[in-house]
């Protein structure tokens, strides 16, 4: 096959009339197929079944140390859970306080508790800072990051993701000028949605950042921390904890993670890792917000994984049902687009999501065409601050929800749309 | 025995010399209890054992129409878990969220929600407006709500409690004459610390409020909606849900709530209730903060107490404990006080406290003399506002943690106490 570029007005209508006629052939079945969030699949919930009924006696409640997780108490978590937390993140366990069932809500919390009393360095809180706060968003990003941003009144910066991380050059001028930046949002291991992981010049500029605001933060959402896909060939993440303390920058970072795509979605336990200092000011306030989280469901994680070593091995089983599915997707990808010029794809080594980028100005047409075609895709601009793709061509994949016969057929609709919208736009030109 | 205040010196430098005696002699004991939080003790965590393993298979956790709580989604609760808490609440279903294990959380974070969006009716959010935000402080009252405040910068004002609820009166003349007055922190059942029920004049009074703030809202903090310890006379609380809207102000109120004390004080489930305009508001606003709360947490509640009725029944056990204790401390307050005329009390009907009240300028030093003698209270101001006692008089007793021998010592120790510190005062006069 020709690439489309190469082809002559004549060859893309008949390639456009024969794509066509491929989309009605599938529009004809009545799919509904969605790849547009990254949810675990069935399989994947039932891997921890045994976790579900693991505490079941009183006895079990109460920890060596004589506190009973069934009763009030505990600010921070359970040791046992911070441990756990400690060897994933590999930050000593006085550094963590474990959260309820959600990372999200840890992360919108801190930002609010920098809204409202600003963070350690900070002279004012935020809200009460002269001018609008702003954040760094590396793009293509996480759509509830930036919904964060949107709902506070953050106003957000685009920055470029490179294959090693946001753009350092442009961080580095853009803190160094203006007192108002204040955060930047980083998935900093197969990020979302582009599965690269931050090189390790990346994470040590970032921890060395000089910024013109003293409370500026990095918020480190290590969402796959342990989630690699191909066993023996995962990425490794350099340790920005160490490396911010090793610069004499220790409060710069807030690091969040969660066993979501570990344990259960809606029913894991989450976690804040930051310098002591840091600690010290977010459980300050939070003292008044919470006597303490779920201590329960953070000791039915401690019996059922044991430790970091526990969870490692049981990520193994996660990959192995997220394997395939990354293998089918990236494999019609190429078989059906590669050689077409009209498509770049990512090729994560872990996390839960392929990035896809398409001839400017496409995206939206692709999604339209799916939809018609009863393919949910993640909705066009949600991995842009504002929602805005300012180029229309980045779609964002997940493959791990659908069982992987409707993962094939949704990827193979995805194929056909890509190309009707590449044609439709070489024929319009 | 003769009243203290009808006593000689002489008589009352006798009574003192005899009480130093007894206080000595149970100094001698280095004993070491605690009357201080309102904490269920080991026999009522133990009531539920058998919910800690009702959820024990994958099967399960599918709900009638289909949803798999282990996965993402559903902001405001599975619809069982908000048919309990409108079984309990008397609330329609769908104006429920439910939450996490923390009434206090949803507390605190409705509270800093208004701060930095406003409430329903506000023209901006809290913090933008001109002017230092205000609430109204029912006294004696609950620390945490005073501690959300204080954190937060808001100005507190002392309203007296009396046996029908707060005074409304005061109440009525504040909210009508200052627009900046914005809250006022109620719990309308068997009170913290009074244990008094907030009369049906009460409740139609705060339910028809005419406010200068147009965004003024009431945080009905029923955390002792079905805590009767006295079987077949319980209080009755009007229904405010229903009364605000019948007032033509169905938006005033906030209810929250939370089987804190019926299942586990650290993994229970939690709800706020509101008019479907509040209810719409915060979720608009919730979505950017978490996809859910926990599902498999409310499982759990659904599975061991079915509905409303099964947690009645229920709270009939936790009754048969604490109905002992209560008894015991009354019973000693009245053979050992109630002649003496120096002390006064409240004999709740329910929930957690005895407010305890004795002459002015003496619970500091009962405070301490008890903290000498090994016996912890609830810290003398922590009752009010900034904690601070106008009065130094008022002391929270909380019987319901301390094995029941345990609290009988420290009740006597207690009322030692309280007669030294009187005599005291009468000697120092």
């Amino acid at each position: 096959m020709k690439k489309y570029c190469d082809m002559t007005k004549n060859e893309l209508r008949r390639e456009l009339e024969s794509q066509l006629k491929i989309y009605d052939s599938y529009k004809a079945l009545s799919l509904c197929l969605d790849m547009s969030r990254g949810k675990p699949d069935i399989n994947q919930l039932n891997l921890t079944e045994n976790m579900l009924g693991i505490l079941s006696s009183s006895d079990q409640c109460v920890l060596s140390g004589g506190l009973d997780c069934r009763n009030y108490g505990l600010l921070d978590g359970i040791p046992e859970a911070k441990q756990l937390f400690a060897d994933i993140l590999e930050v000593p366990r006085d550094n963590i306080i474990v959260g309820g069932n959600s990372s999200l809500n840890i992360m919108y919390d801190t930002v609010v508790r920098c809204m409202l009393y600003g963070s350690l360095k900070s002279f004012a809180p935020w809200v009460k800072q002269e001018g609008r706060i702003k954040f760094l968003c590396p793009v293509p990003g996480y759509d509830r990051h930036f919904g964060i941003c949107a709902s506070l009144g953050i106003e957000m910066i685009n920055v470029p993701m490179t294959e090693l991380g946001p753009d350092m050059e442009t961080v580095e001028r853009l803190v160094s000028e203006d007192p108002m930046i204040k955060g930047i949002w980083c998935v900093p291991k197969y990020s979302n949605p582009m599965g690269i992981t931050y090189s390790e010049e990346t994470v040590r500029r970032l921890a060395r950042l000089k910024c013109a605001a003293p409370d500026f933060r990095i918020f480190w959402d290590n969402a796959y921390a342990v989630h690699d896909i191909y066993e023996n060939e995962g990425d490794v993440l350099a340790n920005i904890f160490d490396l911010a303390k090793e610069a004499g920058n220790p409060d710069i970072v807030y690091i969040f993670t969660s066993t979501s795509k570990i344990s259960f979605p809606g029913s894991g336990i989450s976690a804040i890792a930051a310098s002591t200092d840091n600690i010290n000011h977010i459980k300050s306030i939070m003292t008044y917000q919470t006597i303490g989280c779920d201590k329960l469901n953070m000791l039915r994680h401690i019996l059922y994984f044991k430790n970091g070593e526990g969870i490692r091995a049981h990520m193994k089983k996660h990959a192995a049902l997220l394997r395939p599915k990354f293998d089918m997707v990236l494999g019609i990808f190429e078989s059906e687009l590669d050689k077409l010029s009209i498509a770049k794809w990512t090729k994560p080594k872990g996390g839960y999501f392929i990035s896809f980028d398409i001839t400017c100005g496409s995206a939206k047409r692709v999604f339209e065409l799916a939809a018609l075609c009863g393919v949910t895709l993640t909705k066009v601009g949600d991995t842009f601050p504002y929602g805005k793709d300012p180029n229309d061509s980045n779609l964002r994949i997940a493959p791990s929800y659908p069982p992987i016969n409707e993962l094939e057929t949704a990827t193979r609709v995805l194929c056909c749309c890509v190309k009707i919208a590449a044609l439709e736009r070489l024929l319009d030109k």
